[in-house]
Parts: C-alpha cells; structure tokens; sequence
C-alpha cells in the first residue's frame, strides 16, 4: 500500500482528489487549515514549519502538495498570506523533504506562462524565454518552481510538476475568486449581475476529467519532469455565459459585454500531449455536458438562495 | 529641500548614504529594526504594513529603499525572514508609494543575473534571457523588480532600479554572510583560516567610489529606468587574498585553496555605461588602495582582537 499525504485537502481539488486517492485503494492522510474530526487528517498550516513538525513523524511515499493561495486578485488582496502561504510554505514543504525524502508532487498553474502569446504553450518555454508574470500569484507559482528545480539539483530530491489549467465543475463553492465557469453559473442562478470580456479564450477541463489524471501521477512519477494539466475545449467566456443563459433560460440583460480585462491575460492554450502520454490525460467533457452539471449541483448546494 | 527617507539606514551602505545625503543638504530621515536616539529615525520593519503606517504620516519626495536580508548563505538559512523582509516588505512600500507617490530607489543586486555566463552583463539581459536564479535571495530580488514593474505599469508609479555588485570597505562590520572582501581581511587579521576559490573572478567596488553614486541618482531621476551599479576592477578572490597576505606579511598556510564553489555564480561582470552617462559613476579606487584602508579600519575596530 501506497501512503500519500494530500496538502490542501478541503480545497476544490483536494477532495476529490483524496476520494479518488482512497477509492484507489491507498492510505491516504490529509493536512488543511481548518480542525476537521477525521483521524487520518492534520490541522497545519504550511507556512509554519513547526506545525509541519507533527506532519512529518510518519513517512510517506508521495506528497501531493496543493496548499496554496489561490487566484489573481485573491493574491493582490491578501499578498502577505500569499507569499507565507505559497513561497515560505513550499520550501518548508521542501525543507521536509529533503530530510523525510518522499517524493513530491507540486501544484503549479498556467499562470506561470504570464501574457506569453504563443499559439500553444509547450512546458519548456520559461526556460527558454524571459517571462515577467504580471500579478504576484503567478509570481509565487513561478518562485515554487524554481525552488523546486533548485532543491531537485543540490539535494537530488524527487519532484514532478503540473500546471494546472482552469479546471471547474461540482465542488467549487462560490466567492468572488474562483473560476469564470463558477461565477458565471453562481450569479446567473441567482440573478445577480456580471461582465463577460468579449474575445477572450480559456481553455475548459472539467473536473473529472482531471482527477483520474492527478491520481495517476503516483502510477508514472518521473522525477524531475514537468505537466501541463489542461483541458481540449478552447472557447471564448462569451460562449460560456451563453451556454449558462441558454440553459437557464435567461436573456441576458443582467450581463455586461467589456472589451478586454487589462490585468488579465488573453488566450492560453496548453500542449497537454505530454501528461496524455504520461498519464493517459484524455480531457473528453464539453462546455455543453460540464456545465449542466455543475448548475445542477449548484441548484442543490444553494437550494435556499437560488432564483432560477 | 528635498526630503528622503532611506529605509536600512543602519545597514553597511545606509549609514554612509546617510552621511551624504545629510551632506549634501538634504532633509533625510531614517528607518531600521533598532531603537535609536534619533528624532529623523523611525524603527519599523518593512514586512510589517502596519509599522510603517507611522512612517509615511509625513511625505517624502524620494524613498532610498535598502531595507532587505541580505546575501545568498544568509538567505538559505533564514528564508522565512527572508521571503518576508524583501518581498512582502518591498510590496508594502510599494503599497505605501501608490498612496504617497514619493519616488522609489529600490536597491536590487548582481545575483539576479543568476549563472548567466555573458562577457559583459548589461542590464536589458533578463528580458531577453530566461534565468533561473540558483538561491532564494537571488529570486527575491529578481522578484522585487518584477513587482516594482508590475506597479510602474498598473499604477504609473516612479521607480529606479539599481543593481549593486558586491562594494567593500570601512563600515562593513563582520560576520560570516558578509562580502568576500571583509572576510578574508577579518580572518586573516584574526589569524582565522579562510577558503580561496579559484579561478573565481568578481568585479570590486570601493564604497568610496559607490556612495556618492547612490546619492546622485536623485538628481537625475529617470522613472522606469534601471542600473548595474559596480566596478571597474575585474580580478580573482585569489588576487585579492595575495593583497591581503602581503599587507600582513603572513605566508598563506591558514588558506585553503579550492576548485570551485559549487553553489555560487563564476565570473560575474557588469556593463556599467549607463549608470557612468546618468550619475557619473565612475570607480577608480583599485584593490591595493582600497584593501588597506579596509584593513586600517578593521585593526581600529576590532583593537582589542585583532592578532596582526
């Protein structure tokens, strides 16, 4: 049997995924901020490297690391967490690892790639080309990596990297940080207002076509490589709303059409042939089956505020 | 009169900015960790927003900001200060500038050019060149100029940006983190041995020849532009350590000679043009002029332990 630590446990894609981890038959111990009654879970908060003390008085054979603050202007807003929480908290992750010597899988993100307007964004380009991330989240997920390719060169230590894509679906409790997708679908249901920006592209993968591939990880873990983890659907946030609208039978009058987000960044679409061929990554959910889904379960989860 | 605060005003390079800035009849006040005497000083800690509400209660027309930890071992060895002194403090003053709008002076370093292996290194390289800084004070100042780029652009705010290579000379007090310069003087004073990498080439810079430098930039402030502040003396440490030896007469048998410093950065060697037309930077103290009167200093303030 496998034991796998999962940093980040009760956030949106740390659930599932230790669901997943669980059902796949491994011992499965988790690590978040809140006090949770689960015997196999450890309240820590990563930023404090004598919290992680307890942690660490077992071993494991994987750390999937997700811990993390999240989101571009969730960064802005809470920029001191931000940084204790991704860059001190991942190398005390580190620092546990080069003394415990599991082997780490990191959460990084597509904001990495900052504004870099190639047709298809392969893994190497940051390292072959200078990119200057434009908020300080992307900052921090850029910082971890090079933290981690440090440690992986002066203490042979064993890491993989994903890039996470936007992923969405059920699970993803509302504020006004998370996903386009769940934005979207929380405001329409509750008739409330919001702004969609014309001729803006993200590439969509829903949920459970990203878990099994996560899972995966432990099955094919080639140290020192790096994923991107995204989805097939490039579509335009226009597109999205109207899938929503059509759904729900709205008109769209509570929607505002904007012609660009000036801190945001236009059109990233990953190469995801490498995680396909690692880890049979085969995102296959459309806009059009994802996103009913997810207003169903929103329909459920909100059932007491829900307008339509 | 101008007003300026320089933030790390106690520091090796912040006491004698001080003295010229004051000098030159500027109204300058202070900020660092310690309690001092001082009605112009201010203790705060940079990483801490609220500490410096009280420094930025009056207006300030430029803000010299050398407030950081310093040095590659020191930052290994103390990240957690690290992360939060450089990079949450550099983004409270910046936070602190978007509402003042004083001018900025933010002091970066030579190690943000990581193992780049130019001839010369000018400072356009990292938008040009991917560069994977090797140590986390290498990346947090690296970071530091991605932020104050950042804010330039989103909130049109003034900021120079000066990098220095390694200045030595009186008032740089010792203890193991400090430069290569004030190490080995110190040890070999003291008798103590020392290790001389070689092969190892660094340009050196008598803080004589860097002070005033420094202190011109306010009058000729161009916001968005960015300096290599160093030398013109390119030589080996081994060099430098013969100077040393033969200003003592000792014969070398307390010094340990090494291939190469696996963690740190060869042959690093700045294009200093830019900083030479806009402040009239222009070093001229060589290493056997510069190193005895470090070493005079040093016999002075450490009397009572000195063994030579």
């Amino acid at each position: 049997m496998t034991r796998i630590l999962v940093t980040g446990s009760k956030g949106t894609l740390g659930r599932p995924l230790v669901r997943e981890l669980k059902h796949r038959g491994h011992e499965v111990w988790q690590l978040d901020l809140q006090h949770q009654a689960d015997e196999m879970y450890i309240r820590a908060d990563t930023s404090s490297y004598r919290q992680l003390e307890r942690v660490f008085e077992q071993d494991y054979d994987y750390v999937y690391h997700l811990a993390a603050e999240f989101g571009r202007i969730n960064g802005e807003e809470y920029y001191d967490t931000l940084w204790q929480t991704n860059v001190i908290g991942t190398r005390n992750i580190l620092e546990w690892q080069k003394k415990k010597r599991f082997r780490l899988i990191f959460a990084s993100s597509s904001e990495i790639y900052g504004d870099k307007h190639a047709e298809i964004l392969s893994e190497d380009i940051p390292l072959y080309h200078s990119i200057i991330q434009q908020n300080d989240y992307a900052v921090t997920k850029w910082v971890n990596e090079i933290q981690c390719m440090n440690f992986e060169k002066r203490f042979g230590l064993e890491i993989v990297r994903l890039r996470f894509f936007n992923a969405y679906g059920p699970g993803e409790h509302y504020h006004h940080y998370r996903s386009v997708v769940c934005l979207f679908c929380y405001r329409a249901l509750h008739n409330l207002s919001y702004t969609v920006y014309k001729n803006y592209h993200r590439v969509f993968m829903y949920i459970d076509d990203f878990i099994p591939t996560l899972a995966n990880v432990v099955d094919n873990f080639i140290p020192g490589e790096v994923y991107n983890i995204g989805g097939n659907e490039f579509r335009s946030v226009e597109d999205l709303s109207n899938i929503i609208l059509e759904r729900l039978g709205l008109d769209g009058s509570r929607v505002t059409y904007m012609p660009q987000d000036a801190h945001n960044v236009q059109n990233k679409r990953p190469d995801i042939s490498k995680a396909s061929k690692a880890f049979g990554h085969n995102p296959g959910v459309t806009l059009e089956e994802g996103v009913p889904r997810t207003i169903e379960w929103m329909r459920q989860v909100y059932a007491s505020t829900v307008k339509h």
